[in-house]
């Protein structure tokens, strides 16, 4: 007889399911399980609910394609916003990192990834002709690429430069250059040359 | 206006919730509830139901208060097992240790936790009476006790040794000693000390 190493298979099948979250090993996820088994049963089903009710409700902006509980998210709904200035993202978790940064004021286009040949990802993958059509419309004054600087992310900057050049919108990308906080010997040669190329004016610097 | 840090309540409910488990921090329940996301439906759906089951439907054996999907477990249940010897540990992630080992082919008693004044946890609250009571039945012959080797560990041995002491039944506890593999140098005094103590026969040594 080959019994499992659980003596259940109820609590198997939930550490199966636990386990194939990304950075969830099997140990963890027992351990994970053994303690939802000693919660109170409203406490995991409100722990189910909650996950179940996520990815069954959840929305997408209509306008800038991050998630939202309404059909147009709480940003671009909101009058306080600078509608004029697009910051392009790669995904909803880089709203996050610019929203936390409380330096920006006006609205997101969120692509859902970047260009990247090597992973099948095509430009009509992404959020790029949803972008041209936000521009098109002429509200918008100033299109901002926030996206890593990585390959992918310059390939995908410069399709929607050139997508966007027939506009006459402002492209503008996010500065380049030594982390605040970073000692210079450990910055990398190729950011501590382009923060040399792209270096700024020292009044100037200090008025941010 | 103060906006959640989240575009969508119903996916901070979600982090929210996975937050919760231990060793999950926000960041982490973020990543985990992205990736859920991006799952299709049906697989979500398996994820939470799995969990729900597991939560509603898991049972305690009746005889050694494992989890099992049935009353009485498959260990408990198995012909092929020696009903004459009780393994009793802490908890069912014990269980689960000494199974992998494939050493003992007896069967379990599952305390539900140790005897700690200091957290609260008296006898009354462990599976100690219904041991007493599986023991008086008299089919049991040996009582292997495999705690922690911890403070609460000998204070819950010692009272279950004093439990059983009127029956006629071998109590044992599980050998401690230097960790195979362990280099000498690196071991506590105490264990080293103890393993000194409890010498064995070179010989007897080799039979293991």
């Amino acid at each position: 007889m080959n019994f499992s190493q659980y003596s259940s298979t109820l609590l198997e099948n939930a550490v199966n399911e636990f386990s194939k979250l990304p950075g969830i090993g099997r140990r963890t996820a027992l351990r994970l399980v053994l303690n939802l088994l000693r919660q109170p049963e409203e406490d995991v089903d409100r722990f189910t609910s909650a996950i179940s009710a996520m990815r069954h409700e959840i929305k997408r902006c209509k306008i800038c394609h991050n998630i939202s509980d309404t059909d147009i998210c709480h940003i671009c709904a909101s009058p306080s916003r600078d509608a004029q200035t697009v910051c392009v993202v790669e995904n909803i978790q880089d709203v996050m990192s610019v929203e936390n940064t409380q330096q920006f004021h006006g609205l997101y286009h969120v692509l859902g990834g970047l260009i990247s040949p090597m992973d099948g990802i095509a430009p009509i993958d992404l959020e790029i002709e949803s972008l041209v059509k936000r521009v098109q419309e002429g509200e918008v004054k100033e299109v901002i690429l926030a996206l890593s600087p990585t390959a992918e992310g310059d390939t995908t900057n410069f399709f929607i430069f050139k997508k966007l050049s027939p506009f006459s919108v402002k492209i503008t990308t996010i500065a380049r250059g030594v982390s605040i906080g970073d000692e210079l010997e450990y910055a990398d040669e190729i950011t501590l040359g382009r923060s040399i190329l792209n270096r700024m004016d020292f009044v100037e610097s200090f008025k941010l």
